[in-house]
């Protein structure tokens, strides 16, 4: 197995892109991929992509064919990979298996979704296919709803309250104002949050994700041969995947996240580390409660304890562990299938120190952490640089 | 680089499933593969699986996690891949090299598609998003229109008539005849497909494959475990992708899949072997001129000479070159996702010896050609026995 680094990233301005189209935000952070890599298209073998729902909400399919060929990447393969959420980081874990096995040697790593173009109805509907359609969704579980029912019982079994939910959004709000590829760029305060339209009690309008257009990119190659391309390469230390059920009923427990457990004790392992050598963290956000359960399924902190941490601030910037400098899902916005690889862009460029107002001091090594649906994907990476 | 063995296949048999829902029956099929291979469930270490259109045809994505579920192979990671028509193959690519790389060790490959719940209208639409669905489908080219299109391009550059393409549908109508998965088990005559009535004119009802519900399954081992799972592992040779434009009208030829034919290089460059010897192949047949195009650019007849060789037999059972002994798409019926993974089920039993009616006499080599749409992925496999 060959180690495998990051030589290129890019991505969209994540918003409502309603002068562009779902290709051109693939070209878009492709050509900024490509471009800060410093290679040209035909040194690339292989490519994976990232989305979760094109042909509901664009109708097409054959997306790896269709970034094929507006890429101008023909004849090599590529491929799209779909885990509802989680897409983007499985595209990611795709390609570093490609270039850590020796079977390519650059690979090209793209996540993408235009979701504006429907109705949020329409969309909150195309969404609840990440969760179990036949036993949630046509009952009426929403993702809300499901992420709410998380809630209530995290409130239930650890004392969690809502104002430490709230803080979660504030912070990655806090943290969004300093990011230019955000969605939202205005910081909000606890009272905000607090005094906003329920959308499925506990869980309010600003503990949501939004619905969000956009697309990012990496280039990957062998470390070996990085340096020859970039000179801040950024290594995938490793990369661990991990499955739960599908439906939220059929879990052992509702406050944590099994299959972030199962595979962050492997990527720790692969690493040869602990989650104290992390020094940031992009986690997967889509609900506030879900950052909280996720800084304690990643053992940042002990299960039960991620709500009052949020309050007090240990996990903004300037903390010891900073969560979503990006400004997370919450803030920074959440193209389904692109938020996997935009949380390893963000990586890359804290790893690089190009992280402008947001960087985090001497950062060396990383993580990121992406949920698909409620919980029954999810994948783990842990980076660092050279 | 290890060599990669299938040591188990099932399927579903293949036609209008009204009493079993798209999980039934990828739990019939990988249970099948699974007893075939005389493994437990829990010696599986990771899954890839192909589907199309699950969230269009039953509101439902993440796949890769329900699958994981309803065959109990929590919490390990599975990742559905998507590829339009060729989803299958490329899943059985994901395995492939995931097993090649040592990666993962005993992987199971995974075709799904569940189409008969909708009307045929709905259906037609949803694949075009196989196409490119803002350059053809919104103008009303659905699949036949675009096969249509080549078929007639082929027919004015080589002379191919109609009668040659009818040859294709009732060769591989005899061949489903004695297929018991095959959704077609009636042989039909020249004469049936020349009056069948016209669906884009030159092609009729039975120039075209049906729509289908059903699923396959293999299993995957290195090959120098195989032999502790099975008797009779069939070798994996080679496996090869490649991508060309995502509409017909920006390719560089209507009478070749540019695609198959680099796939193809690629499969025999690997395997270190010529089209002279395969001895069969299940090849892509969606429409009955597919097959001529893909038996003349997987160099098995020169370009142009695909229609009079299936006119005179030259592709049937007892040839030299058998052509989609399961049926094809034509007759055993096209459930998209599956359709590639069904192809290595065909190959495997025909390389085992277990393919009853429609043995190939003494068959140690074989070819499996999957495209997606109208050919912007294609994706070839050439397996041996032992």
């Amino acid at each position: 197995m060959r180690k495998v680094a990051i030589i290129g990233a890019g991505m969209t301005t994540f918003g409502e892109h309603w002068e562009q189209g779902f290709r051109d935000l693939v070209v878009e952070a492709g050509l900024r991929a490509v471009t800060d890599a410093g290679i040209s298209g035909d040194k690339i073998d292989a490519g994976f992509v990232g989305t979760m729902a094109s042909g509901r909400l664009i109708s097409q399919e054959h997306i790896g064919a269709l970034i094929a060929d507006y890429m101008g990447l023909n004849p090599i393969p590529v491929t799209r990979v779909e885990g509802a959420c989680a897409s983007g980081s499985l595209a990611l874990r795709q390609g570093f298996m490609a270039v850590a096995s020796g079977i390519h040697d650059i690979v090209v790593v793209g996540g993408v979704e235009k979701m504006t173009d429907l109705g949020v109805n329409t969309v909150s509907d195309i969404l609840g296919g990440a969760g179990d359609q036949e036993w949630e969704l046509f009952l009426g579980a929403t993702f809300p709803a499901i992420y709410a029912l998380m809630a209530r019982r995290h409130m239930h079994d650890f004392g969690t309250t809502e104002e430490m939910m709230a803080s979660v959004a504030v912070k990655n709000h806090k943290h969004g104002a300093k990011n230019k590829y955000a969605q939202f760029q205005n910081e909000i305060t606890l009272k905000t949050v607090m005094e906003s339209k329920t959308v499925a009690d506990p869980l309010k309008v600003f503990d949501c994700s939004p619905i969000t257009d956009g697309a990012a990119c990496v280039i990957l190659a062998p470390l070996d041969m990085a340096h020859s391309f970039s000179k801040k390469p950024i290594e995938i230390v490793a990369s661990a995947q991990a499955s739960d059920h599908l439906a939220l009923h059929s879990r052992e427990s509702m406050v944590s996240l099994k299959a972030t457990q199962v595979a962050a004790k492997k990527a720790y392992e692969v690493a040869k580390m602990t989650p104290k050598d992390m020094q940031f963290a992009e986690v997967h956000d889509c609900f506030t409660i879900a950052e909280i359960m996720a800084i304690e399924d990643l053992g940042f902190f002990p299960k039960g304890k991620g709500g009052p941490a949020s309050l007090e601030g240990k996990t903004a910037l300037g903390s010891e562990i900073p969560i979503n400098t990006s400004g997370g899902l919450k803030a920074c916005g959440h193209p389904v299938g692109a938020t996997g690889v935009k949380q390893a862009v963000e990586v890359t460029w804290q790893l690089r120190g190009e992280a402008e107002g947001r960087q985090v001091k001497d950062a060396h090594i990383g993580l990121s952490q992406n949920v698909g649906g409620s919980g029954a994907t999810a994948v783990v990476h842990i980076y660092r640089n050279l």
